[in-house]
Formats: structure tokens, C-alpha cells, sequence
């Protein structure tokens, strides 16, 4: 009977070996945070730089944020940073009064801030590899690009607040009109005003120069710049800017 | 002797219970992280927004981001912050070729930009409790803001670089003009061209408004302004607001 009893102990104690042991390894994991987002703290002030205008005409991620950025831009928290600062454009938009006259105007980006090049830039390594103009031009000839769910609600609250919206894009007219048409209507961009691309005329002129132009001549129409949204300060700066802009989140290329 | 080595066996199983017990207590401050930046998406996106000048003339921080922003301003990643805003200063101002004529010109902000109230917004719960304008003045008046490290090397260097710096802060100069002088000295501030202090003939005006005046009488002298570093936006917004803008982090104040 002693000897059971001494079995059934042993066992008792080999089993709450294991217990301790299987616990030891798996607190493992959680002692080095296993969220490229924590303790990246170069990383995270870079981004924060980025986003902040402090660094600018930088050419490439830094190879060693690779995973930070890839991590930030496909595991929630881009999505949370965009509903949060859509959200908030939403409460200055309800404190709007829209006239009837028409003339109440709305600026919106096309690239990372309608539709979305995430799936491109995976295959750059999220922007660790430079800009390749012609690898974009094929990708965005394809048509392909989802939709950024906050801001289609953004645009979607634009339209039933009676707002004209002009979505202007540096693209290209004459090779990517359609393909940019098609695409924004395939995913839901329904109603706009105009869609305005980069015609002839605009060739070779810096972003800042070539969208000050376009939002110059549309307030020449009469229109009231209310908001003005972009992922790149150069959608946001210049001349006839609007009565407010927003920054979207965009850590992968800059466009200056 | 079976008795004894029962209670011997008795004590080891409750060494291993306690073992285990306190295993589990212990692992349980990872399985939440226990660095508040860490899956705090929520204050994240906050502080992001807000440094992006997305979010805009609020009046405390969020109560459930005062741990975030306790551990970011506190813990490092704030100092980093600064430390990498600072260091792609320093390469600007290694690109700029400075003048003879003694009219090129830098624009430092002085609250939370040359000197810190960080520990004066401990006690105010890191910005969730709302501005205390007559607790601020008790504060700013005993002249004890500690230097804010990474901004008195960029002051350093802006000296040596031959930049007339001016220090131009919304305190009152009346009021505060003493203290803020000795406080600057005091902190290893010396050299800089002129410290602005708001006269009572802008009194009651914005920071924007006000600010925007100064830096148009210093144009109307003839300088020339390469930079301008503050951590608020309107710092940075208005007129004459220099070639190069910098928005260093301050997430426990907006001054409109």
C-alpha cells in the first residue's frame, strides 16, 4: 500500500514537473514582445518623423524597419490610424453647413488614400526597395487596387452630405485614366464630381506644384476648399490647400 | 519514518503548488504587455494623429492613454523622438552655406522645445487633467524647466554654425520675463541673438497670430529664416514660417 501511495506521489510530482517546465517555455514568447510595433523604438520615432513632416525626400525604408513597417501596415494598427483620423473627419464634416449652391468642395488623393498599393509594395519589400516607375505603372494598370474601407466611408459621408468631391491623382491620363476610372468605380467610388489625372500640360511638375494648380483653378470655379486628404504632405501643402487638411498614414514612399 | 517521509513529500508538493502559483502570478504581467506603447492602438493612434496635426484644439489627453503617454514621456521613446528629429536637423543645417552678412536666422519655440515642464505635467496626470494657467505660472515663475538635452545640442550647434537664433515664447514678459531668462541661462541656453517674450500689445491674441507677427518683423530686418522648431503646430503655421518647418513631439498640451 506504501509502495502505490509513493507510485501515485511520484507521479503526482512528475506531473507537476511538467506543469512548471511546459509553463516556464511558454511564458518564453512573451518575454521578448513578439510585435514588431513594441520596443522598435527607432523605427517607431522614424514613423513618427515621417508622418510628422520632420523627414522628408527620403528615398527608401530603412532596411532594418522592414518588419516594423510591414507588421504596422498589414496587422491593424494602419486601419486602427486611419479610422481614428477619419472618425475625426467625420465630427468637422457634421459641424459643416453645406450650402445650396453648390459650390462646397472636398479634395481626395487617389493612391493610399481611396485605393490601396499595399499588395504592390509587399512585393518592394514595403518600400525598402526604391520607387520602380514602371513596376508601379503595370501594377496600376491592372486595375487592381482595394479600396481603404475608412476612407470609402469618409467618401461615401461626403456624398450624402452633399459635398463635391474631385479626386485628384498625379497619375497619368493618357495611359491610366481608364485603368484608374475603372478601377475606382469597381470599388465603390460612386458619385464624385471629377476625377482629375495629370494631363499633358502638368508633365514634369512636382506634386506640390501641379495639385496647388488644380485646386487653384477650382476655387478660379467658385468652389470652397473644405477638406483636403492625403498620405503625402505634398497632396497638403502649397497653395489654395483648403480650410482644413489631413495626413494620412503612409510609411512606405514619399512623394515629393 | 514513513510519517516523516510523508510530511517531507507533503512539503515538496506544496513548494511545487507555491512554485507553480507564483509562475502563474508572475507570467501575468505578459500576457497584457507590460510596456504601455506595446498594443496600446488606441493611444498610438492618438499620438500619431495628433503629431500629424490631425487631431486638432483639444483640451486633455484621453484618461484611458495616461499610462501611454506617462511611459512614452518618461520611459525613453520620447527622448528617441527628439534625438532623431535633431539629428536630420543637423544635416540640414550641414547643407545650408551661411552668410557673412549676419542675417541668417533660427527660430526656437522655448516651452517643451529648449526647456521641459515635463515634471510640472506629472502632477497635472501627463495632460489629462485640463491647462491650468495660474498653476502653470507658480510653475514657469520658479524658473526650474530642465533643458531638454537633444534640443540644447541642435542650440550648440546653430551657435557655432553662426545661426542668430531667437527664442520667441508665448510667456508673458512682464510676468515671466525674468524667471524664463535666468532659467534659460541657467540651463546652458547662452548665445542666442534675442529672447521674445509676448508683450502686452499681443496680448489675448493666438499663438498662430502672434507668432506669425514676431517672425514678419524679423523678415522686415532683413533675416533670413532657415529654420523654425516648436512643438506645437501653430509654432509652425502662419506667416514667414521659415524654409524648414519641425514639429517635435508634445502629446500632453495643444496651445491653439
Amino acid at each position: 500500500m506504501i509502495s502505490a501511495m509513493m507510485q501515485r506521489i511520484r507521479e503526482v510530482i512528475v506531473f507537476l514537473f511538467l506543469a512548471l517546465f511546459s509553463k516556464a517555455i511558454s511564458t518564453k514568447p512573451y518575454s521578448r514582445p513578439n510585435n514588431p510595433l513594441d520596443g522598435a523604438s527607432y523605427c517607431l520615432s522614424w514613423r513618427m518623423a515621417v508622418e510628422a513632416n520632420n523627414i522628408r525626400a527620403w528615398r527608401t525604408v530603412p532596411t532594418q524597419c522592414l518588419r516594423h513597417i510591414e507588421f504596422y501596415m498589414i496587422r491593424g494598427q494602419y486601419d486602427r490610424d486611419l479610422d481614428l483620423i477619419v472618425d475625426h473627419i467625420i465630427s468637422y464634416i457634421d459641424s459643416i453647413a453645406v450650402s445650396d449652391d453648390g459650390l462646397d468642395a472636398w479634395i481626395l488623393d487617389v493612391d493610399d488614400t481611396c485605393i490601396s498599393n499595399i499588395f504592390y509594395y509587399k512585393g518592394k519589400r514595403y518600400g525598402c526597395d526604391p520607387y520602380d516607375p514602371d513596376g508601379f505603372k503595370t501594377w496600376a494598370h491592372q486595375g487592381g487596387c482595394p479600396a481603404i474601407p475608412a476612407v470609402l466611408r469618409l467618401f461615401n459621408k461626403l456624398i450624402e452630405s452633399r459635398f463635391k468631391v474631385f479626386l485628384v491623382t498625379g497619375r497619368n491620363e493618357e495611359t491610366l485614366g481608364e485603368a484608374t476610372l475603372d478601377n475606382l468605380n469597381n470599388e465603390g467610388f460612386i458619385g464624385y464630381e471629377r476625377l482629375i489625372l495629370r494631363t499633358v500640360a502638368y508633365k514634369g511638375l512636382s506634386a506640390v506644384v501641379y495639385k496647388s494648380e488644380i485646386r487653384k483653378q477650382l476655387e478660379g470655379e467658385g468652389y470652397r476648399i473644405w477638406g483636403n486628404v492625403g498620405d503625402q504632405w505634398s497632396d497638403l501643402e502649397g497653395d489654395c490647400t483648403g480650410n482644413r487638411t489631413f495626413k494620412l498614414p503612409n510609411p512606405m514612399y514619399f512623394v515629393p
